[in-house]
């Protein structure tokens, strides 16, 4: 087997093991069971688990960002290219095994380096909307705003929504969702 | 000491061990030991941990309405009673030492009764701005909006401009805070 292959066995088994186990459970002896290889092979790629831990995350966030610049069309209204790259980094973050896996294990046990992780996950979704509002502002599709509030605005918006609002309620549909986005972002609650 | 009295004392004591070591970490007990109470004493006021504890809570959400309400002034536009309702009532709950134990035991431990009580204190809050948000629709101080969804944004949007800013980037100060409110939930990112 060739070294490229041998460092990508070892990743998917890593990445299998922190998807099941979270990050404090998993050691360098379980990756390698799991990629069948001896421990001191792992070594000749990642020096520790965090240096491995490191190179998946980068993976997984690459994914999302590709994910999202897929539903991103030019020949959209800000507003639509902006709710469905939401709807899909959300979902994207919400179905993937590892950052569920992570996100449990904050909430479970506080691990320093899980939380860290999906605070990367939110930089990571918080600088692609950056990006639009950047856009948008300069397109003068929206007013000047401060991008990183506004960003930080409708992330926590978009989860108050589809998820916080569940824990109180009967969830809303993707359709209403979307016009509640709409409502207090674009266009406001001020009458008239 | 009336009956009265020794029920006040009683309940002077649990808050301070809720206060102190939380939800799970108190025991009748204890709360004997600082009442400088007999354990049986408890028991002909109170049949358990989750009585006492329930009664507390309801002390505390009280307080809480009551603080707000001294802020509301009826000469107010109703963004500024908003403002400095969620203000006061958000400050009151990020100060109170029963509460900060208790998210920080939900935090650390996610003790249910602990989220439960926190989740109560929430509801709490939203009904507070469902009335504000029904009477200022009523008015035409703003559009006719489901109260519910909207009590929810605003509390998350103030939240997120208060608390989760402070997390990624150098705290916001209150007049920034208040004019990225108004910006965001009243006037929207519309342009023109």
């Amino acid at each position: 087997m060739s070294s490229v292959d041998r460092r990508k066995q070892i990743v998917e088994a890593a990445t299998k093991s922190f998807s099941m186990f979270g990050y404090k459970a998993t050691t360098m002896d379980q990756v390698a069971r799991i990629a069948n290889v001896g421990k001191g092979t792992i070594y000749t790629f990642f020096s520790n688990k965090e240096e491995l831990f490191d190179e998946i995350l980068h993976v997984v966030i690459g994914e999302m960002k590709r994910i999202t610049e897929l539903e991103v069309r030019e020949d959209k209204a800000f507003f639509d290219n902006l709710y469905s790259g939401l709807d899909s980094v959300l979902e994207f973050r919400k179905e993937h095994e590892l950052l569920i896996k992570l996100s449990q294990e904050v909430r479970e046990f506080g691990t320093p380096q899980a939380r860290e992780a999906m605070q990367r996950v939110e930089v990571a979704i918080l600088d692609y909307l950056e990006q639009q509002v950047t856009r948008a502002a300069n397109l003068g599709e929206i007013r000047k705003v401060d991008p990183k509030v506004t960003s930080l605005v409708m992330l926590k918006l978009y989860i108050t929504l589809a998820s916080d609002w569940n824990k109180l309620y009967e969830p809303l549909d993707k359709e209403q969702i979307k016009s509640y986005f709409k409502l207090f972002l674009a266009d406001g609650l001020a009458n008239g």
